[in-house]
């Protein structure tokens, strides 16, 4: 067990939290921790707020185990190709309701996005036009790297993480361009057609050493070229796809099924949403990235590979549907076909009323202040123990397939803090085992 | 750790499988282990049969790795208020087809129920006339002995298991006469009106040192005397109430809910079910004692005490309706109110079509080869190891709150098994734990 | 056909509202109309205001059609047991929002409900205090007389109509008391404890002539005793139950499978609510009331009798459940087994999430001005035509069964709104009767 | 009122059910209609069987009152591009179980599918081999011709009626070749591309003077060629899309939320089916067939255009996806977003565990008797009066929007077999007309 101890920088000073994209989950995000620090609202969903961990003095919560920035020292900034103000974007959002909005109404309107890097082949269904002008991609990635010093500047922060909250790009498959640093660079300077707003952004917050994760399901930082630029700056990166609705669910549900033994023979899951995010994915070359991304969760936790009799001829499909009287208020409906006892059929149904961006908000707040910890630890590279939030989690090893399973990458998330702290993990007898994992 | 790897008898010679009550699950248990051994279907759902542990080698099946009584080395027994043999049963119960039952019919008609031992205070809505008769409850015992003496002898068996197969009784509270082994031998001899039918088999089974399992909610080893009568003839016991399927579904849903600290307020859960067990669950006074069972489960997931705010004002409702239109296809409605970022509400709702003997059949087989497989280790009184089947499982220390999550019941039981057999338990580093257990 | 037009007396002047029972469908009701007045709101749901009637010239709004009451001139008034204002009641009710309650505030805190004709023996889960003093139940009669005569007068009212919005009594039968005026004025001076206060407002709005409509399942007008003076005062009545959430869809979709001679074997009907209406069922004897409205309406539709095949083994079961976090978001689930084509079975499950008050505001409305528009007709007695808005519908002749299919229902009421204008019933051939029956 | 009595020619003789697609539509219906001759199964589903209507002496059953073929006297034929018996393909369709198929069987396999007139074209998804060879598109349609005559002489029919079940075809425009029946025989001639395979088979009954019935959504009958030549041998056709699972509940929904004047912001419809029909409509373009015909039925009930404030915003979304697992066990899901009262918001979803073809083949059996009723009346020309069967009804004038409203429908049936019966239609007074269509 490495210790981190030692190593672990305090979390003196300002952090500066940096969102691409700041519609609904960003705006979200944002009012949601202003009213929070007013005392108006509790981060529920937020597991380095409100989660608590198991040590030696009993269930302790996380931020008073770890040394996390606090709520009071964090600050905002993002790029829109939006113009609006990010009380204007909760509002268009239709997450928040007025009375959450009212307290904060001041700070909100007082957050300009910056303009965006953007480029409309990526993302077809948009057409904002509060973007950058630019010549190459090289001069547009280093205008974002000008916007990352003057926020730090003038918002006084002592540190900075990036995370990717905008849409979800077109799917693309890592190329030549994606290989090395060098390449990557090269396609800047030739404003390469396979390097990705998204890339523009991580390649610029790397460059600076601060930390990026990935919230959307697009080729981003999980290529060679900016992995190896993230080895050089020693710098954490984390993705990608932040685990809300569907796939939660389905990380529950389908490890209680493989725990019990019990045969699926299909999951059909459909989605229906109404939101910004819904708009683009009704552009199949968009849905595609996302479909990737989605379909991927089940395997990991059946091994089909190894438990044909139970999981080898399991059908999996997912669908997403454009459905505006649905705004923010994602639904999905899946069907799950399962078999138990001499291959005897059963069935179950779950329809989730959700709310995409309550969902995502918390996430992005935990992935932001433990990014930052992670920094502080001298950690680099990607966070693997992140995986809880994430639907298509990166693992070290690219080899290596991702853990999928939500209780085991739990197991990891504490074991990790555990780590950092020097604290040993949990010997568990017979008899404590039972209390071995405190709850939230 | 301890080593039972010693102390652990081999599993030679046949083992016999008592169940009182040969009604939809006890018999969809034996046509199903028929029809495996003559390889006519696979014993899905039963871990001992399907599922894997991780050890130093990979991924084992269990039934390889620790020694196991063989499905071919079985011997079914049971009793029964109604006189129908097993096949018969089967075809009243509507669980198993016509194709499945066929190949198995001579062997299933040749399984006749012995006479039960029953009470109609107990269990108003039968009206079974295949009984004993008897002058005291003692003398009932003793018959119910004399019985498994025989069905010993006459199978041939080299080691018994009891599992209680039979109706939820009605509910009633542990009193004096429970509480030592000498007051309930004196309820005995007097007839002592709160010694139920089911306490009568376990008084016999641990009388004789066999194991016995409760399938039901009913009080009945889980009272002192005879936990003394266990600890006396050094004979496990486990309890209670199987985990099928809207329980199970619990389970695995709020540890997930819990992981993302995530808020719930209400939790509305309805069944319909048109079984026998549905009858008799018409009841209130037998509804009553399973409704205790299945509302217990979500405080030990979700800890209200230490997390208020997030599950302090949580109303949990759970109804059982008959509805003979369903028969054994179990169906159970719920609708969960949960709350996330800022309190804002959501839903889910999960309609799960079950069949309630499917799902408890390879619980039935699972906690017999199991709880045989703790005598042999030399283990005696509560088997916690076993609340992975359980809805509401005893304790060893009956003041510790019993652990409802699935997912760390599995890890129990998986490291008991690793005790058995002297193997340590698994070291999770950082790199390795993302394979820390296997599925299935 | 009658020709009620040279009697129909024009909606001269103001109509007076009555509701005994200011909870959260009264001020739902009242709150609606006034924003409805001022344009800030759609009366969605009301025939009175919305639909559609075909005639010969073609789909005209009923209001055109009919003389109705404007709702410029109708005023409110009621009665509660709890003594808040109007604007209260509906805070507490949580049904409408603060953007629509704001611009009415000032209106509805003027209404205050006056103290109410209460028995606790009828409503066991209520503590109210706002309550009459009476020394019998004649003088209880008379005070609630003298507040509709000065209701009339301080609100200059034309024209009154009383209209129970109060919660469900308990179940209990006709008997004596109920089978003459003479026994049941002679139960009033006597107190008869088989007098509900819902019967005692029946009494005194009929005994002034004001048109009483039964909105609960209460055995309330559909007394002999009552009938007699309705007779007597000329006045209209109906009851009773308004149809809202689940019964809704009952008389919506049994009659489409009757359509098709499709079979059903059961209908399972669950529902859970948590507002006062849910609290006061919580009750069993309060539940039987309801119970015994909700189950009636499949064999009016199906006519088992008739179609033994189809529908002669039909296991029909309701439930309601008090749910507090469902509040007045009243959700049904129906479970409905259906057979086809060789009786091979299929089922349908239909989730409602409704909100109860929202759903009967518009009856309300509706009942009110087609109440008075029938006594302006010169009508008396049982108003069949009004079974479109009634889970229990009564019947002219008690001997013959009501009719529950929404669709027959309709085409009823719009026939007997031509009959009072003097226009004949469209004839269809076979050519026009598509556009027989015209939309909303 | 047309006097059809005189003119109705009985049902003497046999009646040949010619069914171009024997899959599992046709081979349920067949397989049905021979277990019911043997008493062993009712025709549950089909109005010609077990349907009533309301007439001077009560309700009577439709096959009494309309002199209909008998099903005693009814011969099967057909064509399918694979060459399996009946009751092969029944066992492969997995519709009907062993035990309904069992006793029929020997009459199953001795009937064989013709080879069929088929254009891979059409149906990408379908790789049949059992088709015909043929030189011109005139020669296919002679070649079936050809068929029909032989069939009708070897089995002696006296009637003969044409049903399509067979797969939906991709979606394309009536054009050129279509307008007239001359230029349709020039592109017979010159083997024209848009000359689909269903068009074949209903030229060459029309041809023959037999009704034909359009049982999927293709471009078929419902072009003037075709019109014009069934006016020419004076033969009724009808059409399109059989109504069975999610367009059905739709039709009954649809026409109760109008009833009750709620409007509607939202419906989103999926599918999931896992037969020959879902493998079909996987292919874009014959999902577009199918879903402009699923769209459509919303409009002609809601009339968005007369009431904006209702409808006029409806999003309407239509979905199938092809699930193997599902097979012929057609499942839909609905969720309808509603709003009542002030425009607030309420949802109902419906789960519809449908089974396709046991909800289809009563229907193909109804609308083969009626049509051939029809025939022996003397009609010709579209069969409005059919609509009630048909998710996209054609219409006699084309102009015209079809009603979909399926109460309509059912009068508008029902008062046509009045016709047919010169009997009058029946005249409804505010107090008979509660009993005025009897159900099933």
């Amino acid at each position: 067990m490495k210790d981190y101890n030692g190593l672990l920088a305090p979390a003196e000073g300002k952090l500066g939290i940096l969102l691409p994209g700041m519609g609904a989950v960003a705006t979200t995000l944002i009012a949601g921790v202003l009213a929070v620090r007013k005392g108006e609202g509790q981060p529920i969903g937020s597991l380095t707020q409100m989660g608590k961990i198991r040590t030696a003095d009993g269930n302790q919560l996380i931020k008073d185990f770890v040394p996390l920035a606090s709520l009071d020292d964090v600050e905002f900034g993002g790029w829109d190709v939006y113009e609006d103000n990010v009380y204007e974007a909760s509002l268009k959002a239709e997450v928040l309701g007025y009375k959450t909005l009212q307290p904060v109404r001041a700070e909100l309107e007082a957050l300009k996005p910056m303009k965006a890097a953007f480029d409309p082949h990526y993302v077809k269904n948009l057409d904002g036009t509060h973007v950058k002008q630019f010549t190459t991609k090289l001069d547009l990635a280093e205008q974002v790297i000008a916007d990352i010093r003057n926020f730090k500047a003038e918002r006084e922060c002592s540190r900075l993480v990036m995370v990717w909250c905008g849409s979800t790009e077109i799917y693309h498959e890592p190329s030549e361009t994606h290989r090395t640093l060098a390449a990557f660079e090269e396609g800047l300077r030739t404003s390469a057609a396979n390097i990705a707003p998204s890339m523009i952004y991580a390649y610029a917050a790397l460059k600076e050493g601060v930390p990026f994760v990935n919230g959307a399901p697009n080729l981003t930082v999980d290529v060679p070229a900016l992995l190896e630029l993230a080895a050089l700056t020693n710098t954490p990166v984390a993705g990608k796809d932040f685990k809300t609705g569907q796939t939660l669910m389905k990380t529950i549900l389908a490890p209680g099924l493989s725990a019990r033994a019990l045969g699926v023979r299909g999951w059909f899951s459909t989605n229906i949403l109404g939101n910004r995010d819904g708009l683009v994915l009704d552009d199949p070359d968009n849905f595609k990235t996302k479909e990737v991304s989605k379909l991927s969760v089940l395997d990991s936790v059946f091994h089909p590979e190894e438990n044909p009799e139970l999981y080898g001829d399991m059908y999996h499909k997912v669908r997403i549907n454009y459905y505006p009287p649905a705004g923010d208020n994602k639904e999905s409906w899946d069907n799950i076909d399962i078999f138990g006892w001499l291959n005897y059929p059963m069935q179950i149904k779950i329809d989730f009323l959700c709310r995409d961006s309550i969902l995502a908000a918390p996430l992005v707040l935990d992935l932001a202040l433990f990014s930052d910890l992670a920094k502080r630890a001298g950690m680099s590279g990607v966070q693997e123990w992140l995986s809880f939030y994430l639907k298509s989690p990166q693992t070290t090893d690219p080899a290596v397939r991702p853990e999928h399973d939500i209780f085991k990458q739990l197991v990891t998330l504490h074991n990790t803090l555990r780590d950092f702290m020097g604290v040993s993990r949990v010997e568990t007898s017979n008899l404590e085992q039972y209390q071995d994992e405190p709850v939230a």
